[in-house]
């Protein structure tokens, strides 16, 4: 049997990242272009369409036919009807967008919608680090923490699609407000965001000057060059990220929690630091078959995850 | 078909409660004496024994066979052996104990033995607050906080048998030192005990003598008649339970959260607060369709759940 193609869309607070690929996991073609997460839906969604006529375009040129776009994004979204309902406080109008009629008008191919985090860990279950595992959770460490919820194999996405959100876990209940409406928030204090104000706030403490557009990659040359604040802030998000990975293992008791996003590409330097704090703090019980592993399709994992439930919704409908 | 008769064991921290009843939900007889969770481990079993002969005699006393003993436990258990793992910290040697085979040997019926809190959600959800609920998380506020998830219309119980243990996801991160080897955890701050504990604390600090003995009953009766430090007690301990309930909400979004236990008997005074607490800090999206109700079957969910668990395992082994 011939693999389909068809195209994937990871819509991030700071990346649209796209590709052209099948429903096997394999890429083809891929590309990437700044969000503006501060602009009005229309510029999005005009964003997001070029993606797609990129991808269309290099597939005719190939002799490709993509059958359909998978559309991961941050927030609730209704999955039946491909309908942004909210909870995207890290986007400025991202609410409400009937973001499928929306790109199937400009683009004329079937288009399906899901939260961002559940197709990064459709994609992880399916071809990455949980292959094969029954109970897994992924948590995507970007500018915000999303997370994906394997259960029993299938993805849980709660009773109204607004379950799966452990970066919204207040890990500190007299914490700062979060955007979300919470306080103490676990995305606050472990997200790549948070290590860059950790950073901040460590290096001004120490009366360090921080070079400006500071990112989380420059934290870890830093950290591998020797920088004292660079450590601490890795020391301390780690920590934080673990505690947030206790909880859920004294709930979940998972086989495998999967870390990706930008952050996770650090490798062992991060990761090893994270399985110190969360099995520091985890029930013994919860505990004993649980490995963290980092994300195995790294940035791939959002588009193709997108790619392959969109086949499955695909599929569903007929 | 007739219904048939079995005898469930609900050991809790303070109190071991039984019944004889039926797999329908029906309570024939039933009885109550103390835990004493700091004795042996043979104590434990032979006050456990003795309650299931007391309710043998009851049964042949009445032409009534009971066919099967379910017991709900503090802890991690091993579901397919009836063995207790661990994560008993309110019990003082109360681990890794084959429960089913020694009171097999001491009663002559078929033991099986699950987790408290799960047994309590099945109660709960096959007879009580959840029925008809496909998603649906249940607390149980005693001595500790135990949780049971039905995800799916199933009971969740981790990769290990050790999941669901909400009463142990941490609400700050630098909290107090818990028993489990967490820090900060809910059941530190929202439990029967921690409500005596904030009482005790707020009462020292307005320079009020605490009367000996005082209890979560006892709270509620001074608070409803007026006294300002039971209102406070209230007021700081529903706020954390509704802190821990966002928290459940944000990852599970359930359409029922039941809240049982002795505290849970207080009612509406106590829900109320609960609701305002959680609904102010969990997502929109997260809390749309949820209520948070009162378990129905009160402190018979654990022994009606353990009867129902156990004629289940029964006619899965068969």
């Amino acid at each position: 049997m011939k693999t389909r193609t068809g195209i994937g869309v990871d819509l991030g607070g700071t990346y649209i990242k796209y590709a052209l690929g099948d429903e096997s996991g394999k890429i083809i073609k891929k590309g990437k272009k700044p969000t503006h997460a501060d602009a009005k839906n229309e510029v999005i969604l005009a964003n997001i369409a070029d993606a797609i006529e990129e991808m269309k375009d290099y597939a005719a040129a190939h002799r490709l036919q993509p059958l359909v776009v998978g559309v991961g994004t941050p927030g609730c979204v209704d999955v039946d009807r491909g309908i942004l309902r909210g909870g995207t406080p890290n986007f400025r109008y991202w609410i409400k967008v009937p973001i499928a009629e929306e790109l199937n008008k400009r683009c004329k191919l079937p288009v399906f919608v899901d939260n961002d985090a559940n197709v990064m860990a459709l994609a992880e279950a399916k071809f990455g680090a949980g292959k094969g595992h029954k109970n897994v959770i992924c948590l995507t460490i970007g500018t915000g923490i999303g997370g994906g919820i394997i259960i029993n194999g299938a993805l849980y996405r709660g009773s109204n699609f607004a379950g799966a959100e452990p970066g919204h876990m207040s890990i500190k209940h007299d914490g700062r407000a979060c955007r979300c409406g919470g306080r103490g928030c676990l995305e606050l204090y472990a997200s790549a965001t948070a290590m860059i104000t950790h950073f901040k706030k460590i290096s001004k403490k120490a009366g360090i000057a921080v070079e400006k557009n500071i990112n989380v990659k420059r934290i870890f040359e830093l950290f591998a060059s020797g920088n004292r604040q660079a450590a601490q802030t890795i020391d301390l998000s780690t920590y934080y990220l673990g505690r947030g990975i206790a909880n859920l293992m004294n709930i979940f008791n998972p086989t495998r929690i999967i870390i990706g996003g930008g952050v996770a590409g650090a490798g062992e330097v991060y990761l090893k630091r994270v399985e110190n704090s969360a099995f520091a703090f985890a029930m013994n019980e919860a505990q004993k078959d649980t490995k963290i592993v980092r994300a195995k399709l790294g940035n791939n994992a959002g588009y193709l995850g997108s790619i392959r439930f969109a086949f499955n919704q695909l599929d569903a409908r007929r």
